[in-house]
């Protein structure tokens, strides 16, 4: 156990002031709207967001009736064919996307492999795609399947640090492709100055919000955004593997190809004419039949936004990052621990993320042990994600009072731990 | 009401004789295992197949148990990371694959997507892709897409009738792409005729299997086909948009480049290495983050395969089929209808769809408001599926009896129908 004097009884750090806060939490009231499990405490919304309340009744409902009583005539009577545009609807006020400009299809990976190679249709003779090197992996990798195909003249420029974005671009750059927030540090992009920076040379910007959307509120048309994809599983809460989202702004619409025709892109699918033509809208962004049932699970979890306010979802989102730094480094000194994500509010997503030289992994394993589930990155990163809609400033004080006490008993670090861990 | 001559109360044409064949059916027994609304001859199981019971319990389970309580966990736990290849290594036998070759993602046109441009990038040089125009249009549009982005050389040819097909295959063909069984007329293709005859120019083969999965045995293997895809929702019966699944000769694993390279097509998602590299096996073809909900309902419907002898399966198809020609032609004579699917058993899927001059759609409205529900493909196809494993005698017995009553009343000619149907 810790020493006593790591606990305050009173003061900022201690429980008693975590539960005061929690008591003065405008968002509190959105915690019971969700299935928690016992014994947890879920930093981890940035990986799988938790469970809301009604969910297995609404897909009870769709099977039983929907598919079972309705069958085919669901796709209109139940209104599976427009699921993907009344998604995009709900999420559109999340991101600060115009209405009619986002759908809901297939995975954040092929939604990129469309808006990337839409806005390479938008840019011809310009060659350069410019990213950071420290993207989520599958951003870059699809980045290079599109080059691979396009006509393998474009390159992709990778940028080792943020400062180094805006030199990068130049009157051959095609597109500039930025997670808003790293999955890995937390970083987060100044939206508006980078999408400016790269209009001022003529580029297109597509923006992946897989750690924004549902976490903080995002301008993409105030920033003037081109092109946008994200997650529907993280803080959409849309369930595993849930149906990702596309934003393309209304003045690109009916403007590029994107080469994942398939019907649902069509003008008019259900006329099952021979030749393709793209719809003029946004529908031209789908390609396949959706997943209804995944569909409809983050359908039901969007229905939570109704009633948040996005200000003091991104107030409660920085305080609580700012809390578990605080209080990490006032109780976990000394155990090599390094924080890589930034203090500043402004530059700061809904995570903060540890390095630690040999230990990360294990440690990592020790909290989900003891009910603290956070995860690890490789190579060295302990990441904890904070989704204001659930997590309480006293479940971020219980899992740095435990997290302290693994650091100083170092748990982790006998054998049967590591045999039980697979820690190599 | 048809006049009592229509309906023989004995011989091979009436109820006691459909009765029989139900009586005397190995596969009756699978019924049982299905949710089949009071009420409905469902005869549209080619567009939506009905919901395996124990469906609603199993994803209640997923929602609850593995979402909500597991969480990041179940990833691992409860196996949702196998889910592409497990749901893959049950859709194998049905489709005559090799272990290991056959993976659930997406839907049919992103499997289509990532398969002809894998075939492309085999067969450098070659120029023409070799399809029907009557080929499901999402087929050609996809076609349209990967050739819009390749290289713009390539050109998709379009047969008009089957017998053009093989004069079409020359030595400037990269490859061949057809769907084993027309969508619109059922005609099925000979796949060891017309795989060889492309192979004997150099060419590749892709399957569309959407109309023969689950509804037939398939024999990809031994027939040497190269890829394949097919949909998950209608004779597997995975629930509304289900994944589809993709297949991969061994032979060709490892060897060529499909452009939609997310992160579970990587050998190692879960390093987070910056470039990207392909898995040797058919990971390969995965992109994105699976629909764990949806691919769950596929899942649990492939279990009801297991009891399942696919030569009773083919037997039955067929047998209902002729049943269903058999009957309308001697009891809805004289109403303009026109047989379009083949008469000869290895030349026929399991549909049967007639054209009608003027009237289909209506004639379709009609039976559906009579709950015996077909479709209707434009501009004039009365379409009917036959799922072997829930569809009785009896039913297509009496589906056959509504339409001959429809026909002698014309039920649908009449202005209240034509304003509650919008008929035009």
């Amino acid at each position: 156990m810790p020493s006593s004097h790591d606990i305050p009884d009173t003061g900022p750090f201690s429980l008693a002031a975590a539960r005061a806060r929690d008591a003065n939490d405008s968002l509190a009231f959105m915690r019971g709207k969700f299935s928690l499990p016992e014994g947890v405490i879920y930093l981890d919304g940035n990986s799988l967001g938790v469970l809301p309340k009604g969910t297995a009744d609404r897909l009870a409902r769709a099977i039983t009736e929907e598919w079972g009583e309705g069958l085919i005539r669901s796709w209109n009577d139940a209104g599976w064919i427009d699921l993907p545009h009344r998604i995009g609807g709900k999420i559109a006020p999340l991101i600060g996307a115009e209405a009619g400009s986002v759908i809901a299809a297939e995975s954040t990976s092929v939604n990129l492999f469309k808006t990337l190679s839409a806005a390479l249709t938008l840019t011809a003779g310009r060659r350069k795609i410019v990213t950071e090197a420290e993207n989520f992996p599958t951003d870059n990798y699809i980045a290079e399947g599109v080059i691979s195909q396009f006509d393998k003249r474009h390159e992709l420029v990778t940028c080792d640090h943020p400062e180094d974005i805006i030199p990068a671009l130049d009157h051959d750059t095609a597109v500039l492709m930025l997670t808003h927030v790293n999955y890995r540090n937390g970083h987060r992009h100044d939206m508006r100055q980078l999408t400016k920076a790269a209009h001022d040379v003529g580029a297109l910007v597509i923006w992946d919000l897989a750690h924004s959307a549902g976490a903080m509120p995002v301008e993409l048309a105030a920033s003037g955004a081109d092109f946008a994809v994200g997650c529907g599983y993280k803080y959409l809460n849309g369930g595993p593997g849930a149906p990702a989202f596309l934003y393309v702004a209304p003045r690109h619409h009916g403007k590029a190809r994107q080469p994942l025709s398939g019907w649902f892109a069509h003008k008019a699918p259900f006329d099952f004419a021979r030749d393709f033509t793209a719809a003029a809208d946004i529908s031209q962004y789908l390609c396949g039949t959706p997943p209804v049932l995944s569909m409809l699970a983050l359908d039901h979890a969007l229905d939570l936004w109704a009633e948040v306010d996005l200000t003091e979802l991104r107030g409660k989102s920085l305080a609580l990052s700012q809390y578990f730094i605080d209080l990490v480094e006032r109780r976990c000194q000394g155990h090599d621990l390094t924080l890589i994500t930034p203090r500043d509010d402004d530059a700061r997503g809904s995570q903060v993320s540890f390095t630690h030289p040999d230990s990360g992994y294990a440690m990592v394993q020790a909290l989900i042990a003891r009910g603290v589930i956070g995860d690890f990155r490789a190579p060295d990163i302990l990441r904890f994600g904070f989704t204001p809609l659930y997590t309480s400033f006293e479940d971020v004080w219980r899992a740095v009072d435990i997290f302290a006490e693994l650091l100083a008993t170092r748990s982790w670090d006998t054998p049967a731990f590591h045999r039980r861990n697979k820690v190599t």
